[in-house]
């Protein structure tokens, strides 16, 4: 095979990595939504769909994995190529674990909806919306190659943390006024949580796509981690 | 280079790769008894020290990585050696995330030491050997080649699970009967989470070893995923 035709076909298949990914986190993202979107409507029917349809998702994560093995083995991809699969292969796990939140989340839902309401949800429709809105824009970072966006990604973590400290505080305080609210705050705290950790995730993929683009570590403000250069044009 | 060096050169930067990651997981392993043994101790000094003593964790995750790209760049490995850097890769951020998690175990444990204290901590001592002895034994499982090893993990994962929704029962009753332990009890099931989530990520582990031993796919129990053998010799 000459090597420009080899190259046109790496080409294509990270093309179709990349797409496989996106529709992956598409996936992901609306299980998000659709768990969130049902505890807000008290839709207990939709919960439960939520709780039974991880599976398209599981099969991509799947497909994508082996997808990347099979680059990896048939092209041996060098430098930025082999930083984007193995960025892949990371951003894989994490959209699979934002699935498995979607699932956590229904659940602690259909517990709270059994339960006398504590009342309107705290900020916990804000949380999944920037939650939300995180992994978008770290996905879209992944595709556009775009550090500027992946770094604003980074900084909307703190937002999610801090919204998720003061629902702490005010479910606390309400059980603490009314034990009776007590099992139907402690399912929001944990949806609170959930959400956090799909903004974890979301920080995890924009983390990735900074080391892909510009080989610079970010992860634990690491300046000059030696990315490994010596094979690159 | 002849070809014979090359390959003893690639054994020896796997050799490498596996013997720092075994020293990540016992630092994160070790991290993660210290803040539990602090807590049992009532020792707010020793957590203190957790909290901050998360960098030699970082330092090794980005030197890890930055191995399993220079040996993919560079010996462009295949079949076996290739999964075993992927899984490198793989278990290297789930031993960084067990590392974040006893720092949000000694979080909660200064928390928690603050305030008038629940009871003898219920069953989380236990919970915290069950997920150390399944860390420990998925990254035997991953130096060892062992499939067995790596399955019984699997399998351990579910008392883990029975034993945080027990821990979860346990605390809600105290909660109920006593509103004044509201926030001690918050703050160990919280506890909770956090050991079963070093549970799930030595289950990660386990799973990642089974599809690098075996090029078997044991996520979402679909049992013929294809495995990239087209380039096995």
């Amino acid at each position: 095979m000459p090597d420009q035709s080899a190259a046109r076909l790496l080409k294509d298949e990270l093309a179709q990595l990349k797409a496989r990914l996106l529709q992956m986190g598409g996936l992901a993202e609306e299980r998000v939504r659709a768990a969130m979107r049902a505890l807000v409507a008290g839709d207990e029917q939709a919960l439960e769909e939520v709780l039974t349809g991880d599976e398209p998702l599981n099969q991509l994560q799947v497909e994508i994995d082996n997808r990347a093995f099979t680059v990896l083995a048939l092209h041996q991809p060098l430098a930025v190529d082999l930083r984007v699969i193995v960025a892949a292969v990371k951003i894989n796990s994490d959209l699979e674990r934002v699935g498995d939140l979607a699932v956590n989340i229904a659940e602690a839902s259909l517990r709270y909806l059994a339960l006398p309401p504590v009342k309107p949800l705290v900020d916990l429709p804000r949380m999944a919306e920037i939650a939300q809105g995180m992994l978008r824009d770290a996905l879209d970072a992944f595709v556009r190659r775009d550090v500027a966006l992946a770094q604003a990604v980074l900084e909307r973590d703190d937002q999610l943390d801090d919204l998720k400290s003061q629902v702490f505080r005010e479910l606390l305080t309400y059980m603490l006024q009314n034990p009776a609210t007590i099992e139907a705050s402690l399912d929001l705290i944990l949806v609170s949580r959930h959400l956090e950790r799909i903004g974890d995730h979301a920080t995890n993929v924009a983390e990735d796509v900074i080391f892909m683009v510009s080989a610079r570590d970010v992860r634990h403000h690491i300046a000059d981690a030696a990315p490994p250069t010596r094979s690159d044009p």
